[in-house]
């Protein structure tokens, strides 16, 4: 931990530096995982399996009758649980749903606008350490409330070949039909060029280690668009006086065992508080199964005191995190400040978990500071807002000079006279 | 011209190819200059306004006096052309706001979404052959409205080292007050690193020649965002029997005189409607200025008869033309199968000059094919939409179980222990 108590302003600048990762290497190798399945398609993608997963696969479909296979191996507590997780986070996207608005700029001159799904996108799940089932739902429900036409899903086999359950359960609950088993970079390589049996996309969505965020930066340059750029997974909890040093125990560590690289920031006003949140921490963690990760990621976590809560939030909005958490009294007055972050939690009883599976809100989420300039996954991420418009004969006329003028000014005489020729009718 | 009567659907894959452009030497400069400019900010910004732009500048800042000497330099009847253009544009972008929509997805926890202006913005708006004060426009009033605290503008000096009098009018009555005299590539890159002069932004907005286009693709590494990728501009148009031959080759012509690589469609159902257009343009385009470089972008062109209205669409989907002019009669029946377009032009008096200057539509569109996973420019593209949860201590019991059983299903023990421990309370 590295604990800052009153930091003067003037060090802020590096308090909020991200970890800085080795981009050529892994470029490189991206590059050559490209090359290989552009050359090799589904056979690459089962070599892959081989080298990079330990998994003999004999193809890269997932069939139904694994799927089927998988529904038996999902107990009927957790089928519900991820039923009341779906009921919450369909509601919330689709109440993101927008009507059509039609507005008479000037008279005769109507323009709106309408969406129209991406049609073909691509869900990449990593499998690993933990199998993010959540994610399918986070990523599926949206896709289908937009109408995207195919909604492909790729994730890697385990050492038996096999995808996880409940992934596989998931998937079907939210009607995706097409899985496949391929992980890491071929997999994101995979949905950007097509193979024999996995088809290319025109968006790519999902999580991943630093290889499947470097081969979704990649993907670009063939024309296919990505949900954001990405990063470790970040928190930073605001705590006043009144914040419970337990939760926020509770609410750092669930961060910190993401991964060794996780970034856990913690800021407050109070020195009670203060003190007792990092005690709390040192009791919590020795139950934890992933205390070591959790223990690793720690080691670069901060902990700072400031003077007030606006100079906590003025701290966040320059750190702009992935998750926000206003554990203080008065949060309904610290809304409005919030400028720089992806999801933020408010109070005591909201905890980052809740958001991450449950709550309704969307778990994919801007890290690395693109909070300032990204926002998280919504139904928008499924579509794309085309813009409509009709011009009458006196919608023309009633901006026609307008145009004329200024197609000139620029000097675009052939823009000037695809009025020109409709006003002399 | 390149003529296609009836094609088989299986060339029509190859028809909707766009041009390739040599990548690998353009982004070698582009880094080049990126190392520049880091290494000698300002003064490597006013070199490079010597060499490409052969012009002696002081200074990269646009001074107030020049800003002014600019206002006497354009016409009250351009000024009053500039406004109504001005006046469609914040209404129909005003008409993107949306209101705050709280759901309680289940009794006790509340999600929301509220905008939060990306706070500092760059706006690049190319010199050369046309002085585009209109992207100014398009830029600047979203700008405005979403709230951004910083708005630039870079932009290349002429020979005399000025910039476009109509630039530095629009710019002004739009409320942008830093203007800097530097384009291309490294205008873009003195925004994404900052100089003495010029303050970096979080997001880089803008058209360009293809280093521009390159150097914005490669600010993504330093953590900036961009509007969208981009290309050579495009027009499709779809044409029934009546449409009107000399307003299709109007259209057709100003998307061509954008430049030589402008890609131009024209899509026709009615044998009569597709020779007079044809003729037509050989008759327009003499009176043009730019009629060389139309005549080179028509070179490229491709003019398709088809069977049916439905084909036609169903081309033009795959094409996914930046605008799409929908030349017939029954346009609302066709609106539907619209699927992947940046802006539709409806009827025979909706042509593209109108979305380009004054319909209150944004000119800032996805080329390239990026109608198929890209919007065009819109208030959505200035904001970040963060989402806020409130959960009560009901709504965390209410919900508590079901986040308890998905978190220990992915092995993630202290994202249940941030529930366990706040329902032991």
């Amino acid at each position: 931990m590295k604990i800052y108590r009153y930091p003067n302003k003037n060090i802020w600048a590096d308090l909020v530096q991200r970890p800085v990762l080795e981009r050529a290497e892994i470029s490189g190798l991206v590059a050559e995982i490209f090359e290989e399945v552009e050359r090799n398609g589904d056979s690459a993608l089962l070599a892959f399996n081989r080298k990079f997963d330990q998994a003999e696969t004999d193809g890269v479909i997932v069939l139904e009758s694994e799927i089927e296979e998988a529904e038996k191996l999902v107990s009927s507590e957790l089928k519900k649980a991820i039923q009341q997780a779906k009921d919450n986070i369909f509601q919330f996207h689709e109440s993101q749903k927008q009507k059509v608005q039609k507005i008479e700029t000037t008279k005769g001159v109507i323009c709106w606008r309408e969406n129209r799904a991406v049609e073909k996108v691509g869900i990449y799940i990593p499998g690993g350490t933990a199998p993010l089932f959540s994610t399918v739902l986070m990523l599926a429900i949206p896709a289908n409330l937009a109408g995207c036409k195919e909604v492909i899903l790729c994730t890697p086999p385990d050492k038996n070949g096999n995808v996880n359950p409940a992934i596989l359960y998931t998937a079907k609950l939210c009607g995706i039909s097409k899985v496949f088993k391929t992980g890491g970079a071929q997999a994101v390589v995979a949905m950007t060029l097509g193979t024999e049996s996995i088809p290319k996309v025109y968006k790519i969505f999902g999580p991943g280690n630093q290889f499947v965020v470097a081969a979704k930066e990649y993907a670009q340059r063939y024309g296919v668009a990505i949900d954001m750029p990405a990063g470790p997974s970040e928190v930073l909890v605001i705590a006043d006086e009144q914040a419970v040093p337990d939760f926020c125990a509770a609410d750092l560590l669930s961060q910190a065992e993401h991964g060794s690289d996780s970034q856990v920031i913690f800021v407050a006003t109070d020195l009670k508080v203060f003190n007792e949140t990092m005690s709390a921490i040192d009791q919590q963690i020795k139950k934890l199964p992933r205390n070591e990760m959790a223990g690793k990621a720690l080691e670069n976590s901060c902990f700072i005191l400031v003077n007030s809560l606006e100079e906590a939030l003025e701290f966040s909005n320059l750190y702009a995190p992935e998750h926000l958490i206003l554990a203080m009294k008065d949060f309904k007055k610290y809304i409005p400040m919030v400028q720089n972050a992806g999801s933020v939690f408010l109070g005591n009883y909201s905890c980052e978990s809740a958001g991450d599976y449950a709550s309704g809100t969307n778990h994919t989420l801007p890290t690395n500071a693109y909070a300032r300039n990204y926002s998280g996954v919504s139904l928008d991420s499924f579509v794309k807002k085309i813009t409509f418009q009709h011009l009458s004969e006196e919608g023309l006329q009633n901006l026609g000079k307008t145009i004329e003028l200024m197609a000139e000014a620029e000097g675009l005489f052939a823009h000037k006279n695809a009025v020109s020729i409709r006003l002399k009718r």
